[in-house]
Parts: C-alpha cells; structure tokens; sequence
C-alpha cells in the first residue's frame, strides 16, 4: 500500500478491506437497490458501477438504482445500455437512459431532490441494500470524507446494509473540512435544523457511520466529468440583464438590501449566465445557497461580489477546475458543501428568504411552468430541486428563451403540457424578450403581462388571440379547452408550432 | 359601558375609541387595502364589512380585502353584490363572490395560505391600511385577543396603519388563553420556529402591538355561521374505510406508531368524514396540526382517540358549537390556537412529518391533482391551505368521490384540467372505490393502479382505453395529447363527459 493510500484510510482496522472493482461489485446482487453518490456530475462512485455494467453481460442483473442527482462519465449510459438500471431515482439527465425511460423499459421516479432520502427514513421506499460512495479519505474512526458532492450519500450509507467506498486518489485530499453533514433528527419529536445563514454549520465534516459497515474499499483514480454548461450567448445575457434591472428596482424600493437575499440557481446553461451577469451589477456581498456550484459562482468570488456559497456539489468546466483546485485553500473558507436534503431543505429555504432561479422548458399565459416533459410526454431530464425551491423560497424566478429549435418552438404556450410548478408557486418569468411580475396578480392580469413582456414578436398575436377568445368565454383562467393543447400536437404532428 | 365591556377593554386608555361601525368604517377609504380577520367562517370582523358595504350605496367604495380565508356570516356576498370587492386575496367560497371572479370583475389571487403574510412583510404585496379583526378582549397592555380563528389577523393588525377592533359580547370569554401567536423573526438572520409537536406554545396568547395602534373600537354581538359541513354518507364511509384500513397497514409494517402522525384534514364534508371515520380505528393518541378543527375534532376527543389538536380556526356546526362551548374549559388544554402562517408552515409541517388530507375536485390517471379549477377555467372556492401541507407533508393524500354530477362527470380523468397538486407532491389516492399508493411508483404504474383502484367502474373501460392508446404512443407519462382535455370539453358542449 503506497503512502498515498495509508494516509487516505486512516482507520487502520479497514486497510484489509481494500479489494477490486470486481470483488466489490460481487457483493451487489440481482433486484438490489443501490444507493450512489453523484450529484450533477460530481463525486459520484465511477469503478464499482463500471465493474456491474461488466457482470451484466454473462449473468442477469437488475437493480434499482438511487442517486442524488445526475452521474458524469456516460455511467448513467453505460449501465442503462447494459441493462442493469430497472428503476431509477430522483435524477438524471443522460440521453441513452432518457430512451430507455421514455420507451418504458426503465421506471423513473423523478422525486423533489430534498425528498428521496426522507422517503428512505421512514420505509416509504424500498431501503437500500448497498451504498457506494466515492471519498477523499476515511477518517481514524471511520468516517468517510465525500469528494465533489454530498448528494444522499450520508443518508445512504447510514441507511444500507452494506457500504463500498472508492476512494479517488485524484479527488485533492484539501477538499476534506468542507462538508458538512447534518441528518435532521426523527421522531416522535425532531428538532429544527441548526442552519440560519448560508455559512451555517451544523454537522460533521464526514459521514458518520460504524466503521463495520463499510464492507468494501476500492481504490479510484478517474476525474469527474467537467461540466457540459454552455458560454452565455446573446440571448442569456439579455435575460441576465431584465434580471439585474429587476433585482436593482428591488433594492430600490427597500424590498431587498444591497447583498440581496441568498441567491440559488438551477443547473444548466441560462442560470449559469445569469448569474454570470451579477459580476457586472451594482451588488455586493452576495451569497449563495444552493444545490450545485457552477462557474459563475467561482467568477463571483474572483470579481469580489460574492462572500459564501453553500451547496450541495461543485461542478466545473475543465477550465476552471484546474483553475479553483490549484487555489482551494482560498475559497475553502468561503464554500460548504451539505447533504441535498439540506441544501434544499423547505424548512431552511424559506427561513434564508432565498432567490430562487431555475429553468423553464415552457410556461403558459397564466404562470404555469413545465420543467420536465416534452409535449406533456417525453421526459427531458427531471424536476430536480427547482420544486424544493420554487415553493418555499422568497422569490421564485423562471428564465428560458422566448422560442425554441430555431423558431419552430414558442417557449410560451397557451396551456403548459406538464404541470411542475403552479401558478401558485411562479413570481416572476424571464426570457431575453423581458420580464412579468406576477406577484399580487389575477390570472386575467399575468396573462396580458406574460404576452406583452416574454413572448417573440411572431407569436405574440397567437397568443393575444387565444387570450382574447378564452376571455369570451369567461372564468377565474379562461381557457379556450379544446385548444389549450393544440400548440402542442400540431407541433407533433408537424414539426412546428406555427399554423397549418 | 357595561361591566362586560369594561372587562373586555381591559386598557383602560382605550376605552374612549369606542365608536359605532358606521363611525370606525369611515376610517376606510376608497382604494384602500384591508387585512381582516376571519378563517373558514369563523372570527371575521362583522359589523364594521356591513357598514362599508352599506355607505357604497351612497359613496364609490373600492378595496382590497386580504383575509385569512372564508367568511362567514354572508359577509363575502354582501360586499361583492355592494361592489366594495375589488381585489380579494387569499381564499374565498362564496357564491355570489365566485360569479364576481369567474366574470372578470373581482381580481382575485389565489394563495397558498402561508404565504400571504410572508409576502406583506417583504412588501411583494400592497400594505394593509386598516386592519379590522374581531377580538374577545383586549388586554391592560393593549394586546388583542381573537376569537374562534386567529388566520392571518396578528400580522395584519402588526403591519397596519391602523387597527379597528371588533369586541365580540356573544365570544366566550374564555377563549382567552387558546391561542399562541408566534410572529417568524425576521432576516437578516431568522432563527427557527419553536414548534415541535402540536402543542408547542411559542408566543403570546395576544396580538402585540402598540395599543396606539388601535384607532377605533366597536362592540358586536352577531355568532359566527355554523359549518355547512354535510353528514358522512355511504361513499364518504367507503373513503373512510380504505384510509383506516391503509393506516392499519402502515402501523403494521413500522412505518408509522399507532398514534399516527399528526393528522391535518381540509375543510369539507369529505375530510371530515374520514377524521369522524376514525372514531372506529383501532388508533389511540391522536394528535392534529391542521388548519381547521371542525366536528370530527372534538367527536375523536369525545370518543377518548384524540389528545391533542392545533389549528387556527374552529368551525362547528351549530349543535356542535353549543356543545363544545358549554364544556370549553375541559376542551381548552387540549386546543391551541395560531396564525396560519404556522399553522401551515413548511418547516413546521414538515418536522411533525404530517398526514395531510386534503379533497380533490379531480385528479389524472398520472396523479396530478386539481383542487380549484370547474373544466380547467372556473374557480371553485380556491387552493386553501392545501399545498403548504401536501407539499411538505410525510403523507400526502387525496380524497373524493370517483363521480359527481348523478354520474355525468368522472372524477378521475385523463389530464386534469388545471394542475394544483402535480405528481410530485401526491403519495396516496383515495375514491369510495378505493386506494392508490402511488408511493415509488413511475407514471405508467401509477396510471393502472389508478385505474384499478379509483375509478367508477362506468368509467373504467374509457380510461383503460386511453391509457392504452397513450403507451402506444410512448413516453415516460404517455398521453393522446389532442384527446387529453376532450372529456372536459365535452362536459362544456353537452354537459357531460360520456361519450356522444
């Protein structure tokens, strides 16, 4: 064992427990249930998965496989392709297992990500047989030190049978000390959770678990994926610039200090490049509690307008990896990583009064966001935490651009085909042609609002169409039924939303 | 002033802003935005609406009315034909007040009910001009005590400019000392709520505010309505049985102590039927955090099942109001009492890991569920309390009966009409037919459970069938997208959803 090593399993009485891949992998068996570390592409176990894919082939296996969010390297893929993922829950977003679900040869449970483990606690889902988290190091008393994510793979390895661990040896052993692992209380009577402020901690900087448990460690070396986000381009910048006016308004009318409130943003390219366009705004001190760190967070701390970030992994251009890995003992200070229970926790969002921004797929003229399903059907990736925010945040903002595939697509529809976020739960909708504030609004009055501010010019009339008609009719929401959905299926039928 | 008067105005300094209605309602002005008490027909401000609605016979008289949530009394009714409502926010159900809105001349915003405050505090919303609230007694400190709700009174008399209470002779006394109101500290760091069980107490038995506040009193005397709440009937048994019998289950498999979890029911015939329901369950221990404790309540405690229930209203029906007041002392160390705010806060609700119960105007074949929306358009009565808890909930389920109308519209559809409850936050089902547990099950296998399990068995067939041709199809939540709303637009054209 080389030095590396020792110093990475510290608990002496687990060194003997060092196998292969293989050997690991042998302990999961046919219509086991799988927990997994990995949250947006960081952190997530990447040997033992590649070692089952491998068994697949000569003998039958099938599992239920849970993760916190989506895995990086093709693994979500690679194992929907050999056909070992029956059942998959609360996220992912890898195209191959995207078929597989919308074909029906996968169950995807696509769960509010602060849910799933809780689930888990109190036996509403199946429990975990085997927990396979990747770690930096385990500790002298066993605990086992996350990489690049937290994601369930606290609860998960508290809750499994079994717990294999890959320790990554190219994951930097300075990412130890910035978890914080905090697992609510239980019944009959369960405490509020310690966290007030974004910087808060509350827990162990390791999961603590009996070091008996771990039953296997395996040794890793393989990166994570870097992050697929896109530059900001015309459009987004657009979007991030109706943002910054609004937040500056906001500010103005004393609704909100200078530092605004704790900012979240979704995965993905717009949220990224709005909050990329905060380094050119007038605020300062901001903060961030949210689920994945992106590179408009690191961009924030190098321009001096951000002072802390709190999420639940970090996930990176290639670029910028190298980039905050080679100063990490500089942000370290400035960063916390938590379970995703946490990280979105309603209790904890609500209480910080967070900004929540996420993406939209479509929304409708009256407020309605679908965030998941393509024409009402076709599952795109999952609702991820953006219902875990919208709920209970203090300000809940959907971006997307106004039209999509070229035209074809308008972004604003009559009736959303899928329902993720209610009326209820939207304040305020952006897209690069401008914002609505739906806060205090009727129905009647968002709609004339959303199609005066958000849509393209050349599907503005069709809507104000649809509107007017619907109006005829009457209602709380008119709607003109047969043919809330027609954008839809003519978009089906023929490729595009535009008129036959 | 009688003795009654003067031991109901206790600050002695206040006695002299004793007006008549006519005089405090001349407090109001046209345009302004009123925070008046009142929650699911209990407690609302009586005699200073009737005046307001009186003087627009000779006045233009235009307001906001914000409240808790329905008023009793006709109240609602009154000022909508006097034309006073222009704007109404956050609940209502009343019918001349729901013509008002389905036509376009009331703006009316639908809130979850925890919010409302929330966003009057932060400003999102327009600040309350006068608060109007009903009150036992005002103490020596000047702090008011509310009667049979407290909803979002605290809060509007705390942010208002002025504050007109009315003293309520026919209140009992002794409802002083039920309630606890707690107001959420307030950023920039806010610490948690100090509720961890039902009966928790955390603030007041008061309403705080500077007793300089209160510009006017009046003395009224008017009950509050009695429960429209119908008698359990033979499908609102039927819903019973299968929720006593699932809970049975649970209790069985550990995943729940015999004592449940704290219970929360919406208001309604058919949520109060299933609480009446189990007054024959084998649980013992029972415990409410809820919003509204109607009969059923005090029946469980009546019948030695209930120990404990917290809520922000009381709603009996008029046997059941004598009955419980004439015994209210032995009721009272059993009942608290507070703003909905907490009543229904996310970090409450999801601490004490609730069942929540709410009722369903319709649901889909996947689990959405519409609780407002007549065919997709026209408000029912509003979405209540009924997302801050199903949400946030342990358990989230939905009950109603599987037909409506003598049969000509089935309750179960294939895409409701208006989401307000999306897949995500629905974990339990539950029609005279039977139960759905939907828990960790994928779209498609939540469609034929339903099917299965919910529906009439006349409409069994039609919904197998577009099921089926939706797989067809594909996609991870499979639809006929052009079929999808035409049980709705038949019901429009021929005033039923069987096929032509």
């Amino acid at each position: 064992m080389t030095d590396d090593i020792l110093s990475r399993i510290r608990h002496r009485g687990l060194r003997d427990r060092v196998v292969s891949a293989e050997q690991a992998a042998s302990l999961i068996k046919d219509g086991m249930v799988l927990g997994m570390s990995g949250f947006t592409r960081s952190g997530e176990a990447k040997a033992v998965p590649l070692a089952l894919a491998e068994r697949a082939r000569s003998q039958p296996l099938k599992v239920t496989l849970m993760t916190g969010a989506s895995l990086g390297n093709d693994l979500d893929k690679i194992l929907a392709e050999a056909h070992v993922t029956a059942r998959r829950l609360p996220f992912m977003s890898d195209p191959s297992l995207r078929r597989e679900i919308n074909a029906g040869e996968v169950m995807y449970i696509d769960q509010h990500l602060s849910e799933t483990v809780e689930q888990l606690r109190t036996k509403q889902l199946p429990s975990v047989d085997v927990a396979i988290v990747e770690a930096v190091a385990i500790t002298e008393t066993g605990g086992i030190v996350p990489t690049t994510s937290v994601g369930n793979s606290a609860s998960f390895a508290i809750l499994a049978d079994k717990v294999i661990v890959e320790i990554n040896l190219n994951q930097s052993a300075e990412l130890e000390g910035l978890h914080d692992i905090y697992i609510p209380t239980y019944w009959p009577v369960r405490t509020p959770i310690p966290v007030v402020t974004p910087e808060s901690r509350a827990g162990f900087p390791y999961i603590p678990i009996p070091p008996e448990k771990i039953a296997a460690i395996v040794i890793s070396n393989k990166l994570d994926s870097a992050s697929n986000v896109t530059e900001p381009d015309a459009e987004t910048r657009q979007i991030a610039g109706h943002l910054t006016e609004f937040f500056t308004q906001e500010v103005a009318k004393g609704r909100m200090p200078a530092s605004l409130h704790p900012l979240q943003a979704g995965i993905g390219s717009i949220a990224n490049a709005v909050m990329h366009g905060l380094i050119d705004s007038p605020f300062e001190g901001l903060t961030m509690y949210s689920e994945v760190l992106q590179d408009s967070t690191f961009d924030l701390m190098d321009a001096g307008k951000m002072v802390f970030a709190s999420g639940s992994s970090i996930t990176l251009s290639e670029a910028k990896y190298t980039e905050v890995m080679a100063r990490f003992q500089d942000y370290k200070r400035k960063l916390v990583l938590r379970p995703q229970e946490i990280s979105n926790h309603p209790e904890v969002v609500r209480r910080l009064g967070l900004i929540a921004i996420n993406t939209a797929l479509e929304f409708d003229i009256y407020g309605n966001v679908n965030s998941t399903h393509v024409m009402g059907t076709n599952m795109m990736n999952g609702i991820g935490g953006s219902g875990d925010f919208a709920r209970n945040a203090y300000l809940s903002v959907f971006v997307t651009k106004s039209i999509a595939k070229g035209g074809r697509i308008s972004s604003v529809v009559p009736m959303v085909s899928h329902v993720d976020h209610t009326e209820h739960d939207v304040d305020i909708l952006v897209t690069e042609q401008g914002l609505a504030d739906l806060r205090g609004l009727a129905p009647r009055e968002r709609a004339q609002l959303i199609i005066d501010n958000c849509v393209s010019p050349e599907w503005r009339d069709g809507l104000q169409d649809y509107f007017d008609r619907a109006v005829q009719r009457g209602g709380h929401t008119p709607h003109v039924l047969e043919e809330a959905l027609s954008w839809h299926d003519r978009l089906r039928r023929t490729g595009t939303m535009k008129p036959e």
